[in-house]
């Protein structure tokens, strides 16, 4: 059995979004390569929201909430039950799939709530949990967390667009040996990689077959660019009795300060999940709960303006990266760029600090992704274009200042 | 090894308060005895926030919170950086211990959350967790679902004033057969009871000897009433090595509906905390963190006028209570009442639906703070005192009408 000791060693975060802050910069001037690089501070760890701003009529609906007072203040765990109601009605629009509100939906603080809470009542200590490297670091962790037991699955990015994938042998053996949770995000976090239907349906199939719990993390679904076609596994003609879809308004519509989330599927996994809500945080701030009216409700061609933008962003930087010489997968839907870097004199971790220090440019090192990824960084481009385009150029000059 | 479906059996939260609106009251007609009592419906299992207003400026707070955009959407998992340092300068007045906003504190969502995040990083498969009974639902279930034993530390609270307490030789002889952590609350929940400078001390220092950790929920410690002394562990000389106190504004700030809460204490503990936060929530909502700066920053007079107020409250239902032979403590702190109901011709968890359906009254079952305690009911008295009043009076009519 580990230690909490051990355990909270792999669950280290110093290399996390957002927490860049807390490491130190002091020792770096005496390995500088270089010079500074100058230019309007860019923090790829998480979109600007003040680039791309929060949904219209989000503001408004908080305060309205806020004054509906006690009843708002205090929902049942699941969420207020009328905004739930709304939701199930559009989510189901969206996937092709009809929800009920009353048995298979829970809002939750966050998608990183709602994915904590399927995996927290599908894992315990000794669970086989398939988990796809690279994805979204959550995923391992809170398998280690939980007690249970990684059996990774290789997500083929780098290939031509035909072979890219997971290779489906590879995950049925996993399940074949004992694996009970698959979870996987698509559009992938870090590369922007969307399953194709087919394979979205054979996964659905094998876990029908092997009766495999999916967790499907469809938090980037919406950004869809031109050309490109979206599978939702919940909608699929053969699905596992276990089966729970999570996505949120925290990335496309900028609503991240709110801490918003939603889980939806089987009725005695959601009442499981809210059984552990009741003890983990109650419930998703009540007064916010109010904002989701605006999701998936939004003005005409709100959408498309957004993915518009970020389409625009995605182009310019891919044609930099690939220019520069940093081999990088165009994404078809989401807003993560996952360049590769050439071979460098300095470790990942340390061309990450340098990136801050000499450049101004926050990025988040592979390893969050998979640990053995240490040549790629992923940067979230949700950010202003001009500032993004003159940032992704210094990561460029960079890299040939570190290149071996 | 539990299963996950044992598990969530024993986490079962239909009892929970704020969850009875998914219970059903059809099948209650054939066995109500007497009439419907008729009157406000009052809704006990939590303080009602249009009663008791939110802190003064929170709405201003959470607006210009807002309106701060990108900045404070995202903030470090442990919360923004000059949020926590005026937070620690005040806690740090309030309880006599100093606190560094660095190292020592950390803001989650809600009390609730601080306390999972607690008990998360110190409690894994096997630990044995010291757990009051009574004491809140939450701490129990969170060892079952961490995979911990609970000990069970009895609350003596219906003893004379000089006898109430936990007994220590108890405590110690837990400790001393391999207990490794200990939680309560002080004033408990539901009781009210306030542990005495005394016990603190003497709690402080057998975990010190024994090298328990210490997680100590101060949650209602500003809601003191007239005569009483409040001992805040952490300012004691001895103090043991790993010790957490936690304490947010959802009760006597009315503040719930923006889930705020906030731990602090031993570094390496609140450095895990904050890494089991960023694969749980992330972060409490980035906006809502601001509304902290209210916190122990209200006008003058404004919690002398809260206290007077719910002592009022808590005087009159105290009396209607104790003269209507349902025998019930008088909390020194919080706004909690516990009254112990007489022998009854149907079970607790029927009486409390019939309160429900027959005398519109909402109200916690003892079983949710031992289950053992199928006798007695908990009320949040934070109401509006008439309509508390009538609801207390049709309390003691329903105990007389099922009375056997």
């Amino acid at each position: 059995m580990m230690t909490l000791e051990d355990k909270f060693k792999l669950l280290e975060a110093d290399h996390a979004p957002g927490q860049e802050v807390r490491q130190s910069l002091g020792d770096l001037n005496s390995i500088m390569i270089g010079e500074k690089l100058d230019g309007i501070f860019v923090d790829f760890s998480h979109g600007d929201v003040d680039a791309f701003a929060p949904l219209p009529g989000a503001e408004e609906a908080w305060n309205s909430g806020f004054k509906k007072g006690a009843k708002q203040a205090y929902t049942e765990y699941r969420g207020a039950a009328k905004i739930r109601t709304g939701l199930a009605e559009r989510l189901g629009k969206f996937t092709g799939k009809p929800i009920s509100a009353e048995n298979e939906l829970i809002i939750a603080p966050g998608t990183q709530g709602a994915l904590f809470l399927a995996l927290g009542t599908t894992v315990t200590f000794g669970t086989k949990v398939a988990v796809v490297t690279p994805d979204y670091f959550a995923n391992r962790k809170l398998v280690v967390f939980l007690g249970g037991e990684v059996v990774p699955i290789t997500l083929n990015y780098k290939e031509a667009q035909s072979k890219m994938g997971v290779d489906l042998n590879q995950l049925e053996n996993a399940f074949k040996s004992g694996t009970e949770v698959f979870v996987f995000s698509t559009p992938n976090n870090p590369t922007g990689f969307v399953y194709s239907s087919t394979t979205i349906n054979q996964i659905a199939a094998l876990a029908a077959a092997y009766n495999v719990t999916l967790i499907v993390d469809e938090l980037y679904s919406r950004m869809l660019y031109s050309g490109e076609k979206y599978t939702h596994l919940c909608a699929c003609d053969v699905v596992p009795e276990n089966l729970i879809t999570i996505i949120g308004p925290s990335k496309t519509e900028s609503l991240s300060g709110f801490r918003l989330g939603v889980a939806f599927g089987t009725p005695k996994l959601i009442d499981r999940m809210e059984r552990l809500q009741a003890i983990v945080s109650l419930r998703a701030a009540g007064y916010n709960q109010s904002v989701l009216d605006t999701w998936f409700n939004e003005p005409p061609g709100w959408l498309e303006d957004r993915i518009r933008g970020h389409e625009a962003i995605r182009d310019e930087l891919h044609g930099i990266f690939n220019a520069g010489k940093l081999q990088t997968v165009c994404p078809q839907a989401g807003s993560y760029l996952f360049p590769q870097l050439p071979e460098l004199s300095v470790d990942l971790h340390t061309f990450v600090r340098l990136l801050r220090y000499q450049a101004n440019v926050v990025v988040t090192p592979g390893t969050e992704f998979d640990p053995n990824c240490t040549d790629s960084i992923r940067l979230n481009f949700s950010q202003d274009l001009t500032a993004a385009v003159a940032a992704a150029k210094r990561i460029v000059k960079m890299a040939e200042f570190y290149s071996i």
